[in-house]
């Protein structure tokens, strides 16, 4: 089967070739292989799909793409879609549409389905509410597993997960979980509260990162999420806490480069998209860079005098924001799956100042020997000396940096490579010019 | 609770403080803690668990604080903790071991674990088999649901999951799956082969992530593991995909900074091993930055005449190596959540080169602005339109190399921002000077 499939046969118009391509593939490949049609063709293989499967599809589908369906569908097949949706997925996708498209979809729902996605739409932007599924099959500590199993047997259907099932009390507080396999594996007769485990959970308005993080941790498939009196009011299933982490590092690394998180896949955001999501920060840095010139401007009679200094900036610049930004991306990562806490500061900067010295004894050596074949050993001595200094405090700056900005509230990973880069040059051309000044007497 | 107790507690070997202070934690949260003392101290804490509680907490540490922990316990402690470990922890474990290590825990086991072991450690390194557990539970096609679940209620407690249930032939060959979830909630006298769904599988030779990222687009908790000719040989769980996407987003944010993968958590690794993680680009790098030097020394005699040109050397660099990065982390993230393949570069390159005349022509305001002010109108048109033509060049060169990179068979994380930079330092030098030399005719 060619990987192009879908792209030709919509562009075509070929509705048997669709056809044929669209029986029996799994719906997370049919998904993304719609991703790359352009917008408006994206709703014509729906046509061709019986009910459910569309809705599967339509499940694995990014917010954006989902919207993109919507708006070439009929009324009928539109409201299909949306009310089988999950109702976490479906709030998931209406924080993102225009209020028009909320009002419309929210009007077509039943009125269970309705104030199911209402309310999750009443938690905070990322926070565990958003994206936990309010459809849970809970259980009391005073059944038994054959009770507790008819129960799953009669209300399971609807739950989007019924693998780790809450024990709750009268008072919807919650008591613990039991697993399915738990309830398989124990004699009927058992108690729910002699099965039972304690469990982590989360408040609905925590973050769902956190939330993600903490079941991956602890390997659950189901975190619950209670209110802030302890009641329970819905689970975080698995696939959902990876869909929230894998967007995370996908903001991560957007905010690595400078960029500003896109919230969509590269190709659906338009070159005006792109290039808003990255200006601010290049605005920034080139008024930083600024301070490079001012530098410049003070050694300029050195510069003057001995014009072979200019050869080795961009040498010495690059050297210091290249193992600066080696720093900040490895702290940044080590922030973000918890090998290193706020508390590490001292710790890190102990190790990082080390880490440079040696980095910049080894390139100092072939710093001298260059520097020193172009331009001669006084000047190589002056760009392997300047080596040494800048890589040690690059790597200071670029390890403390994150938990600084952690410190004072600010995502760490902002601390980008270009960030690093473009902090570290003013202060590498100063040391340069001082050790220039002290060897050469410029 | 005190965040640091654990380690307070072990320093000064206060046991009943330390007991108090593990009882009723969960593992993860002890492991995590454990994590971060010094090696010698780790196995302490261990020595007052009791044994199922150590070997939960056990499971959770990465395999480099497994060893720590049982180079510092007794033999018989040793034993159960090893005997106790799923073969695929086992293994993971093993493989970063020392061959006289591997030697004396495999001496150590019951001839079963002892087999299963092995097995995984005959896989290729980063494959599926090295990941995948082989204790499964499978059905028959024919069986009856209240078979199957009796098989499940038999055999169910040895498997690492029981959720995804594959459904073989007599010759072992996978035919689908069916979910506990199906099982509970069928009819109990439906036969597997009616209720049992097609299930994509892996050979167990394929790369660990692939078949992880292939988890978790299908939102699957298990994954059937094959051999060459179809036949099952384990299950990939969802935690343990989990854990591989995990390491495999770190590698990439290693790479992505031009350090090589560590292959443990920060504070694990000693500074000689960061030093030499970052060392060979570090080097590659201030050996390609020589061709700054090259440029310049070309240009040499234009600096000479005009002393001002120098000033904005860092400026135009740094513009074009941070446009360069952005461009290239977006891509490079792109390329392994799968959101851009290899046949888009023509489509990468064109989207690119939009993006980077737009912030080329922001950029270039400011530029023009601030050159004129520091060295009037003329040079700052220079700058202007260098800065226009790099950050376009930029964002090329940014886009395009993560996918020549795949291309040539090459992780396109290794496109990291420092590589993008240095390479862009040299062209961004000769357009500056190039349109120096035409506008100011130097």
């Amino acid at each position: 089967m060619d990987e192009d499939g879908l792209r030709e046969h919509v562009e075509a118009e070929d509705l048997v070739g669709l056809r044929r391509w669209l029986d029996g593939r799994p719906p997370h490949e049919v998904a993304a292989e719609l991703a790359r049609l352009d917008a408006p063709s994206m709703a014509l293989p729906f046509r061709l799909l019986d009910k459910d499967r569309a809705l599967e599809v339509f499940e694995e589908l990014d917010p954006v793409h989902q919207q993109c369906v919507l708006t070439g569908l009929r009324e009928k097949a539109y409201q299909e879609l949306v009310e089988g949706m999950d109702p976490d997925d479906r709030a998931r996708m209406l924080a993102e549409a225009p209020a028009t498209v909320v009002r419309r979809v929210l009007a077509g729902l039943s009125p269970r389905e309705r104030r199911s996605t209402a309310a999750l739409l009443g938690y905070p932007d990322d926070s565990a509410g958003r994206v936990m599924t309010p459809e849970v099959v809970w259980l009391h500590p005073q059944q038994t597993v054959a009770e507790a199993l008819v129960e799953v047997r009669t209300r399971g259907a609807e739950a989007e997960t019924i693998y780790t099932l809450p024990v709750i009390d009268t008072g919807r507080r919650l008591l613990g979980v039991v697993s399915l396999r738990t309830l398989v594996l124990s004699g009927t007769e058992e108690r729910v509260e002699q099965v039972a485990i304690s469990s982590p959970s989360v408040a609905a308005t925590d973050q769902a990162e956190a939330a993600a993080r903490l079941m991956q941790e602890a390997d659950l498939l189901g975190l619950p999420v209670v209110d802030s009196e302890g009641r329970l009011v819905g689970m975080l299933t698995v696939d959902d806490a990876i869909e929230v982490i894998e967007a995370a590092d996908t903001e991560d690394a957007e905010r690595q480069s400078a960029a500003s998180p896109l919230g969509k896949p590269y190709l659906a955001a338009s070159v005006f998209t792109l290039a808003r999501s990255r200006l601010p920060w290049l605005l920034l840095l080139i008024v930083a860079a600024t301070m490079t010139v001012n530098v410049l401007q003070f050694f300029e009679a050195s510069l003057a005098e001995v014009t072979a200094l200019a050869l080795f900036i961009p040498l010495i610049t690059g050297s210091g924001g290249n193992a600066g930004s080696q720093s900040a991306t490895s702290i940044v990562r080590a922030l973000a799956v918890g090998d290193v806490r706020l508390g590490d500061l001292p710790r890190v900067i102990w190790r990082e100042s080390r880490v440079g010295l040696l980095l910049g004894l080894a390139l100092a050596l072939i710093g001298l020997l260059v520097c020193s074949l172009f331009a001669g050993w006084q000047l190589g001595l002056v760009v392997g000396i300047s080596l040494i200094v800048v890589c040690t405090w690059a790597a200071i700056v670029g390890g403390g940096m994150p938990l600084l900005a952690r410190k004072i509230g600010v995502d760490p990973a902002v601390v980008s490579a270009p960030m690093v880069t473009t902090l570290v040059d003013a202060t590498a051309l100063i040391i340069y010019f001082l050790t220039a000044h002290l060897i050469l007497n410029v």
